[in-house]
């Protein structure tokens, strides 16, 4: 799956996403998948709950996975864990 | 399942929560369920990683699920939707 079909949760508010996933089912995707990380993870999960149950009738969650992703720090050599989690919505 | 085998995500630290799934599974349980509702979410993602990466080898999660709950409101009669997660990890 390319990027088109895919939602990035950042720090826009949680109905900015829902509308963006909107968008895509509307574009044609028949699935979208809502990626996320850290603290950006809770909102994911609204964004994937609040899309199913109260825009896109019919639609399920398909496919949830998580991940451990290493990041490098900005200063210094070291490295940062961050979970990442991504929610597949098909309709 | 019942609550034994059951950790509720709070306001703790993530490492109190990897050390109770530890306890659990050393307790005998073969799966831990991991619940977490709002922006503990997050959390619950990070336990469920940490302790199948770092400290409980050959674990997996097994399954992921997310729900809408419908919070009653501290005042007035309305309610509040809050989203929820459990996460099985099993060894």
């Amino acid at each position: 799956m390319d990027d088109e079909n895919t939602v990035f949760i950042g720090s826009k508010e949680t109905m900015d996403y829902v509308m963006a996933m909107l968008n895509q089912f509307n574009s044609g995707s028949e699935e979208v998948v809502i990626k996320a990380r850290g603290r950006a993870i809770s909102k994911a999960v609204d964004v994937a709950e609040i899309t199913k149950n109260r825009f896109l009738e019919g639609s399920e969650i398909t496919d949830i996975i998580t991940e451990t992703e290493e990041l490098d720090d900005r200063e210094g050599g070291g490295s940062t864990n961050v979970s990442s989690i991504e929610i597949t919505v098909s309709k």
